[in-house]
């Protein structure tokens, strides 16, 4: 019977819906993917997480882990791979597990979806659902990594003054203007 | 008596410490933020987040609105600046909060540590989150905003195909291969 972190599947995806709003299949198949990497980690080790992209397995990492992105101990850096890495805090030295697309064959539904060959109302939702509970961690690669030292470490943040832009705090390591009077769009000009 | 989405202080500051990890400053501020966006939009209006930080105020976002980073309804764009938006999900219509310091004068320690003037070790940490407490919503700048078309609406995300660098499977629309293979920092070379 597989489990995730400690919870059976069911209680999980109760956990995944009250944060993620939705049961979703890249949870599931997260969740896997974070049990995977904690079973490869040294017992007690006290670790940072780094996610390959921003959809769905953020929310795992923030429900199955101490890391959030708010507490700056999870990273997301979007290569757009289905991807984690959970790594010792100081060193940087630690595991990455990714989804294996190869060794999806025996599960057409769950490569349909990873591959995303069908649109959502052509999916068949509970088989999807069932080979990825059966397919669990065995569909996933796992590696020794050491993290790129620019992503290890806490970023103190440094000094903040006002923005000469906007009048805004922000951090002035960052240069001379915060980031939206540098030219980030984020609001629309009346 | 503040109240924070209709949890007491010391409620949600219970919320926060179960998801953060510990009762940071960022969040009882930022709790206040989210409380006042909500209470300047429309009732029952179904909202996306933007976050203009990745330090504290995302989790109070994820705290207390359905809008996590993994189920794509919080966006951030790291500005710099302590902001968050709430927006109307379809025409990006929303209202926007901000820590506004120049109201901060009769907070000192509150001021103090939102321009990180001092280390941590030297801040008066129950006077600091009394000030926050009593500042509320008082020190905090709203205006309307429509948020940039492009942080408006769902990313589809597109196809999926193997890296020819890597091989592992990533959205095609973002380039010729994933962001590993093109060059972003993550893992140390052996």
């Amino acid at each position: 019977m597989n489990t995730i972190c400690g919870h059976s599947i069911e209680d999980y995806m109760a956990l995944v819906e009250r944060f993620h709003g939705h049961p979703a299949p890249g949870l599931l198949a997260g969740g896997f993917m974070v049990d995977l990497a904690k079973k490869n980690l040294p017992d007690g080790e006290f670790f940072d997480a780094l996610c390959e992209t921003k959809v769905c397995l953020p929310d795992a990492i923030q429900i199955l882990t101490p890391c959030t992105v708010g507490n700056g101990w999870l990273k997301i850096v979007d290569t757009g791979r289905f991807a984690l890495a959970l790594f010792e805090k100081y060193t940087g030295e630690g595991v990455r597990v990714h989804l294996d697309a190869g060794r999806l064959g025996p599960y057409p539904e769950y490569e349909s979806w990873f591959f995303r060959r069908r649109p959502k109302r052509e999916q068949d939702r509970d088989r999807l659902m069932r080979e990825i509970a059966e397919a669990g961690a065995g569909v996933m690669g796992v590696n020794r990594v050491r993290v790129d030292a620019g992503l290890v470490g806490k970023n103190s943040g440094g000094k903040t003054e006002p923005c000469p832009g906007c009048g805004e705090a922000y951090p002035v390591e960052t240069g001379a203007r915060c980031g939206a009077c540098a030219g980030l769009p984020l609001y629309a000009r009346p």
